[in-house]
């Protein structure tokens, strides 16, 4: 279909590049919560039956909590937000094929592959003021990999305008959960759409569970593509367990700060500039990029490089003491 | 969105139904199979890592063996088959809006109200011979729910008009596997779309897990739709087990068979005619369906009933003897 995008997560991927490096791997390329939320034990019947509509609806209660207090009846369940980008090109309502849409970044590179395989004209730009009269508006926020933030008052802004001339602001809301000073999920305003991932949190990328939150036919549109019986026996089961855990929630946002605050006294030494990034991955610029890359590979340590920008490394958090070492021994 | 079609599967609604039924629920509401193939252990890395794309591309692979030696390349593994129904509307190279779509039924209520959703002018045929020159044409082979059965030889004619004049023949195997005498997976023909699912033959419809097989941009474009990771990690790895466990599923065949036969006896001193289905789900036609619906309600049997026909009742296969006896009682 198109270029292939680097992602973070393929160990195929580091085994093939660095086939000598000592095993286990240290994942550290995704930004994925590595301290999972316990499985809690899952009946025969998560997998065996039809999930029940009223456990579906269940779920997006529990979603609709944990974000802020939202309406339920705005949040839509998906098996994982990615299916809900690659989705978004084919349900937002007809215009022109070749419909304009301004990404702000450098981002999370599948926005950009979702518009560009639907025919749209995509462009990035800078900054929101860069976006103008785009029909469809794209930022991830906090941002992946830098953690630029933008303000609620300047997203409601350009939703605004968008909501006004029938056109779309997309607020990938991806990392959000620990660091949600400026999240619109609890109250999405027209002309926008929120979307929220549960796996990096909760540390359950492989069950796929995601959310969307709109108001109006985006919702219904999205609902209807997605059909009935979307998310699987096993995230209902372990989504609603876990959304329903706040003190799980308010514990991991204590001890992932300070795991994030540890690996930034580890990288600063290396950075150019400041380390930037959210409580779950932290991001670096220097020349050494390539090189340290090369490092931790061969240290068995993998972390997330950039097809955009060779400078740049991304680095998850460590997920135990064993791993801190092995980490602090290339880094030191 | 729209009217809300009954399905099987939503013990919710015979509780409230029957709230004084005696527990547990007998639930022959649905076609999936009651003796579900065994859950292998699964690695905690199912649930808590990104799936790898390795993972993804051996389940196609598996899958494309047992649909009789398909291209793996024209296979494309989705959570689900409803949502690859629920989003070919959406994705089917756009027409009109309101392009007209044939379906030959009565059958699986989601495909009529997919594209109806869509804006599609949507009407029900008896036969393939009255679907014409329709832009989409849906058969479900076998159907469900009164297993009538298209030959091959006459939908790939119907295949090769609509690859002609840029039509599309959807032909959904969801019943399949063990009744495939007419199947087109092996060699899904240009202007066709195979749909084949997973959780009813292996008994696990709740990991949500389903599959396209189609040739040129309309496999490519469901793989857009879908974007990557669209397969939950405990679903990749029960499915590759599943799916390359040959030994289960000829054992499933014969068992199930044996099943459908015994179920069969059961329900000829009811029916009006002869008991039609597939292996899978059994259904019959007679003047006191509602009454026999409400005596198995009463004695903790749901069974589907039909919106548009009230004179039919379809049954799952009982999954132990402790069942069948609860339904001889009935039936007797």
């Amino acid at each position: 279909m198109s270029e292939r995008i680097w992602h973070g997560g393929d160990l195929g991927e580091a085994r093939a590049l660095f086939p000598h490096a000592p095993a286990p791997w240290i994942d550290l390329s995704t930004g994925i919560n590595p301290i999972a939320y316990p499985l809690p034990a899952l009946p025969a019947s998560a997998f065996t039956r039809l999930p029940e509509p009223a456990e579906h609806a269940a779920l997006e209660e529990a979603a609709a909590r944990v974000y802020g207090g939202a309406d339920p009846a705005l949040v839509v369940a998906a098996p994982g937000t990615q299916v809900l980008i690659s989705l978004l090109p084919f349900v937002v309502p007809a215009r022109d094929v070749a419909r304009e849409v301004a990404i702000v970044g450098p981002t999370y590179g599948e926005h950009a592959r979702a518009w560009a395989a639907a025919g749209a004209d995509v462009r990035m730009v800078a900054g929101l003021e860069e976006a103008e009269r785009a029909d469809v508006i794209v930022v991830v926020n906090p941002n992946n990999p830098d953690g630029r933030l933008l303000s609620r008052a300047a997203l409601r802004s350009v939703a605004a305008g968008c909501a006004t001339r029938g056109g779309l602001l997309v607020i990938d809301e991806a990392f959000a959960d620990l660091d949600d000073a400026e999240s619109l999920a609890a109250d999405p305003p027209e002309g926008a759409i929120v979307l929220r991932s549960f796996g990096k949190t909760w540390g359950l990328a492989g069950i796929r569970l995601g959310f969307a939150l709109a108001r109006g036919t985006l919702a219904e549109r999205l609902r209807a593509a997605l059909g009935p019986w979307s998310v699987s026996g096993p995230a209902l089961a372990i989504g609603r367990a876990a959304l329903s855990d706040a003190a799980w929630l308010a514990q991991t946002r204590r001890a992932r700060a300070g795991d994030a605050a540890r690996l930034d006294r580890l990288l600063a030494p290396h950075a150019d500039g400041d380390v930037r990034g959210t409580t779950l991955f932290r991001t670096i610029r220097t020349d050494a990029a390539p090189d340290l890359f090369r490092r931790l590979g061969e240290a068995g340590i993998w972390v997330r490089r950039f097809q955009d920008d060779p400078r740049r490394l991304r680095f998850g958090l460590p997920g135990g003491e064993g791993e801190w070492e092995r980490l602090g021994v290339v880094l030191r």
